[in-house]
């Protein structure tokens, strides 16, 4: 018989976050109202800002409740529908859960996309919100000139990736940072970054300073902590860092120490400006278009790690993020194994 | 007989500037040669950036030499004239130094004022570089809208007690940091300020809560250090941040802690970018207009903490800023005392 598998809050986490603190049901499969169609979810995307939808803070948005679906960004197809702009087969992307099907009338970003043109969990990495988002805070924030030096953390991940691409595109020299050679050697071999530092080597701030010899213009951060202190201190005159993430802080306890070359703002005119892709919303269609020009193009490469251990492994799987366990957009197929 | 009476660089000063890092002389007047003109200088303006044109590190420009004059920007009368555009008589501001005479050709950002219109000393703070620094910072950086909430640190200083007052001319909510109740009481009965808040107080995050009950919407930064911190934690979203000067980091002999609450910028989407007045220098006539129109009306107050104690005091008169002994702009008279 049919059943809806869902992953619900059931706790909020204290540092990383633990099984115990979601739970799996079967649940009655929902059935669409007027105006309603049900989405048969495929995969749902692993997004660092996770642990800030289920934490007590503030933070980009209201947090998930406990007892509630955890909240996702998804793919899948309409199975089925009364809704007239939506047919069963259709594939779409949007907030649905981390569930195996979800109820929604077509509103709060709901996306139709091409699944020939793509793989659906593209459509949830490269070419959805991650790529959006790499779009828009390296263009529009970071403003980058052809010749100038563009550093990007995280450089392997879903955003960081298209960052670089984004970057070379744009004619800039192009550095990564990244944890492991495995990494290093998959950002400049595979994305075509000119060069990748590890930052797990422990000469951080020496490896930067041979990576970029001529200083940095644009560095595009996603980590926060130590790697962004070190970054702030080798910026040129009139820099710009777009804050897009702060993947090292998410699980901390205590509020980690500050940066300490924050002076580097002042001494070098930078800005630094925060975003979150949906202050860009209005925006979309030109990501849309650009991102799929480039990559109909073979410039931007997009890999995802789709992980295929089922639903109930969500806990450990969201936890990769946060030890850098995986290469390429991290996606979890929520459907029943078999 | 005349002399050119001169504070030189004597050693680099670690942590707060000492007498003998400066040493006076008298040395003989200065006569210009074709082209340039000699300045008999009257006053000299005390700048928290000093600290950082006699460190070791890069800061905004090259720093002062070891056995140079030391750098100032003064203002004062050309005695004698061999250029052209300039006449015995003329009231000049510039990069004069702190010296007595001083020769010039009138290039580096020498500007002839008026007198009549306001006193000398006002040409060298609130009409000057301090109002124009206050000018650029809030209004391009900070971009006030009538009724946001803008708080002001070093409120009661040069460019803050500027910065509030164009704040309230944008109707905008003012509220300043200032040390010790004096200084408050200054800021908001003579200044105009809606609210100040006194750092020293110890109390700093729950009074600004309560003098900022709709949050920050810009914080124009003079001060850096946990006032900064606190600030972050209370900021809107998509607020500016407007880095002027981290005034408490610069005589330091480590590096104090960062910012811990810098993941504010992310969380609430902030734009945080730091000036300093030479990159705007194209557009100082507009800032002089506006400046010199609002303070003719009536609607900008400024107040010149003029010292007479004499050249040689300019190393105890310089730590006057460093410790809140100044109430307006700080100004050294280094004419001879009769």
């Amino acid at each position: 018989m049919l059943h809806n598998r869902t992953i619900r809050l059931a706790s909020r986490p204290v540092g990383m976050v633990k099984p115990e603190n979601f739970s799996a049901a079967n649940e009655a499969v929902p059935e669409p109202g007027d105006g309603q169609f049900r989405v048969k979810v495929e995969c749902v995307s692993l997004d660092p800002a996770m642990r800030g939808w289920i934490a007590e803070g503030k933070s980009y948005v209201q947090p998930v409740g406990v007892g509630e679906v955890m909240r996702s960004y998804s793919a899948g197809y309409v199975d089925v529908s009364n809704h007239p702009n939506y047919q069963p087969g259709d594939a779409v992307t949007g907030m649905f859960g981390v569930q195996q099907y979800a109820i929604s009338d077509g509103s709060n970003g709901v996306v139709k996309v091409d699944a020939k043109q793509a793989p659906l969990a593209r459509w949830i990495g490269g070419l959805g919100m991650p790529g959006t988002t790499a779009y828009f805070g390296l263009l529009d924030i970071g403003q980058p000139k052809e010749g100038e030096t563009v550093l990007v953390s995280a450089a392997s991940g879903a955003v960081g990736s298209i960052v670089g691409q984004i970057a070379k595109i744009k004619k800039c020299r192009t550095v990564g940072i990244a944890g492991g050679a495995e990494k290093c050697r998959y950002v400049v071999e595979e994305l075509g970054f000119d060069a990748c530092v590890d930052y797990k080597a422990g000469n951080l701030y020496q490896d930067l300073k041979q990576a970029c010899p001529n200083g940095i213009d644009v560095y595009y951060e996603n980590v926060g902590g130590e790697i962004f202190d070190i970054a702030l201190s080798q910026m040129n005159l009139f820099g710009r860092i777009p804050v897009c993430g702060m993947i090292s802080n998410y699980n901390a306890t205590e509020v980690p120490p500050g940066p300490k070359n924050i002076r580097s703002i002042l001494v070098n005119r930078l800005t630094v400006r925060g975003l979150i892709v949906f202050d860009f919303i209005k925006r979309y269609p030109e990501a849309a278009e650009a991102l799929g020009r480039w990559h109909a193009e073979g410039r931007l490469k997009m890999n995802e790690d789709v992980r295929e251990t089922g639903i109930d492994s969500f806990p450990e799987v969201l936890n990769l993020l946060y030890t850098g366990g995986n290469l390429g957009k991290l996606i979890l197929n929520v459907q029943d194994q078999s």
